[in-house]
């Protein structure tokens, strides 16, 4: 089984209330294929400039991701993102961002990543998502995400390659700006109807919702007291989701097996927001998250013991 | 079991993008005896004009709820309320807001009402919020709602009154707002601290939170397609779970006996936003009930197996 990654590898510049970073690891692609690689073999795309060096390589191979994949671009620089939290950290207020490398990114895989089993578009502008899905004609399992900036640009475009994906996980906002529907149920239904059998709907500190035709599943993040940057949150959930969803095989589809994703999602989401960056994830062990997504089945049960109402 | 309520009795003028109601019975009180007569005898302690009439207690009076402590006043008129709700109908626009009666509100209870096992504070201003506690000596279990005008208006009288109670029921950004804390479980804590031994975080569309010593459970809102107005959610929530705990005893805080009554609170609550006013919760059997607790546990629940990962 082997899962191969498109998206975004940058150098974050992030201030939160509780500490900043100058220049750390960060990008879609990155956070994603940390989270990932507690489940399977997973190949990293995306581009990086002269300034990515072998600490940064180190951190994906400490992990055992994949990097052949990586393209190099000589005399580039990698994209950069600079942002900062208020005490409300559920908004990131983008201060800088540098395409540079990521500018001009044409995705280009190598025959091994094109033969993955399951496929991540992290993301990227969505003509070139579909690109990417058009040439892994084995997949099994097609996820993608994608951004507001999209959804107001390249809405017809986006919505052709939701139209080739089996998932969509977006911020619950984006999928009724998407479908134009406030109410989440008709809203994914709406998405549904594209193509994809399965919706997630990121819920930042509140969690993540899953609808598929066989119903509804909610899930509260996992609550933590200390929260230092949320930055790659998403991506790590994405990787953890999707990342289980492989490990069973990537055409289990039935709502045990992806409940079950989403508790890993969220498991590895919660160590990511702990420390800055890919600080935590990358020291991760399975054993935390095989605990934490115990706490989670722990905190979420309640016994439906009858009880004696009045008519 | 006896169970006292003080709060506003109103009539609502709402719209929303699903339709409208020009005057609808309303309040904090009368939502939250609906939903807990359910549960334990319930006795509504608040003011109402000449113009609240034999419909209204009809209403009430359908629900078994006892109104001999609803202070009638000659000449006056019941608090009156009109708002209305965008397509994003998580937030209240306020309109207009005639307190009338309401706004020389003392309130006198009856020795039935003062004797009462459970007694819950809706959201009045916190000075008659603990005259009321200092007169109901016997109850078991105390609880109090309150909003951001008295957190901002009169927050040393709001904090003397929560060190009061057993129970404080809040929207999770007045929870941030009491206690200039951020991070819900510090905040939680913080409340904790001053006496009460649960806090309940509403989070409206996202669902509740429960936070006490013994730990943390998360409860998603119970997915619909179709929410006409959203009025009163909140109250209908508060009377579940109060009126729940009431028919457990009133004194067992088990965080199993708390996670059933979130489960109720968010089965009423469901159910009152389906309609405008009170017009569902009216008319709901208990059968109803019973069924939405046992979907709620049914869509919250992953099997916690074990999964092989890679270290």
């Amino acid at each position: 089984m082997s899962l191969t990654v498109v998206g975004s590898i940058a150098f974050d510049a992030v201030s939160t209330p509780f500490g900043s970073r100058e220049k750390m690891l960060g990008g879609s692609a990155v956070h994603f294929s940390l989270a990932s690689s507690f489940f399977t073999d997973v190949r990293v795309v995306g581009p990086v400039g002269d300034d990515f060096g072998d600490d940064e390589y180190g951190v994906l191979h400490g992990r055992n991701v994949i990097t052949d994949d990586i393209e190099r671009v000589p005399n580039g620089e990698t994209f950069f993102w600079r942002g900062h939290y208020e005490y409300d950290l559920n908004t990131a207020h983008t201060d800088d961002t540098r395409l540079n490398v990521f500018g001009d990114f044409r995705p280009k895989l190598s025959d091994a990543s094109r033969d993955c089993d399951v496929l991540f578009l992290a993301n990227i502008q969505p003509d070139l998502q579909r690109e990417v899905r058009e040439q892994c004609g084995n997949a099994k399992f097609v996820a993608l995400d994608s951004m507001n900036l999209w959804i107001e640009t390249a809405r017809d475009s986006l919505l052709k390659t939701i139209e080739q994906v089996d998932c969509v996980l977006l911020n619950d906002a984006e999928i009724r700006q998407l479908t134009r529907k406030p109410n989440l149920v008709q809203a994914a239904r709406e998405i549904r109807a594209l193509g994809p059998k399965v919706v997630v709907a990121k819920q930042g500190e509140y969690g993540a919702a899953l609808l598929t035709d066989e119903g509804f599943f909610g899930l509260p993040a996992f609550p933590l007291e200390t929260v230092l940057d949320p930055t790659g949150a998403g991506d790590s959930f994405a990787g953890g989701f999707v990342g289980c969803i492989a490990a069973h095989g990537g055409e289990d589809l039935s709502h045990e097996t992806l409940r079950r994703a989403m508790a890993y999602g969220t498991a590895i989401a919660s160590y990511n927001v702990e420390e800055f960056g890919t600080e935590r994830v990358r020291r991760l062990t399975r054993k935390e998250i095989v605990a934490r997504v115990g706490e989670l089945a722990q905190i979420t049960q309640f016994a439906d013991a009858p009880l004696a109402l009045r008519g």
